[in-house]
């Protein structure tokens, strides 16, 4: 039972796509995740999807709709099932909430990579 | 489904202790508000309670253990169960996260107060 600060946590790895975990709230884990790039399009059947840019900025591509700008100070919730793509051009970082287990590319086909706890 | 600017939400009301609800996660609403001053001594019975300080500092008081300090760029989560009481002696901006219809005040005996959605 600890204050948890953010930027000191996401001093610690420098590779991209990669969420540590850094708190748990209830039955999800808290995620600082740097981006950079693009994400394959997909989509969580069971579960929405929370943003917070910290630093940054991202872009936020929806199925069938214009993508949507995310900045620094502002959030996003991707409803469940809505096939969405995560991507930026330059790094940005961001807090992520997602049910624990959750793998980040929706597919529960796949085994969820393990996620590092820092 | 767009993206949510916190301090634009903040800049809409002054009140303190008074959380508006600018997005649902799942089941859970995420919430901004400010504080000032302190908050009686409460717990949830059923729900750990996500604080993450977006401007200014605050403190959680915990019952029995030494006062925690939590700083804008850091997070907080209280465990379910656990005594705690928030208290800032200058005004500070937060990003909450609790189940939907949970009290404030984790009474659930008294009913909830609505929260306003902005």
């Amino acid at each position: 039972m600890k204050s948890v600060n953010l930027a000191e946590k996401l001093s610690h790895f420098s590779t991209h796509w990669d969420p540590h975990v850094v708190a748990d709230y209830n039955e999800n884990e808290v995620m600082v995740v740097k981006f950079m790039g693009e994400y394959p399009f997909h989509k969580h059947d069971t579960t929405d999807d929370f943003f917070y840019v910290l630093e940054g900025e991202m872009q936020m591509d929806i199925e069938g709709e214009q993508s949507r700008t995310i900045k620094a100070g502002e959030l996003f919730v991707v409803p469940k099932g809505v096939v969405h793509r995560p991507r930026a051009e330059t790094e940005v970082k961001v807090l992520l909430i997602e049910p624990k287990g959750e793998p980040n590319s929706g597919d529960s086909d796949r085994e969820a990579a393990p996620k590092t706890r820092i």
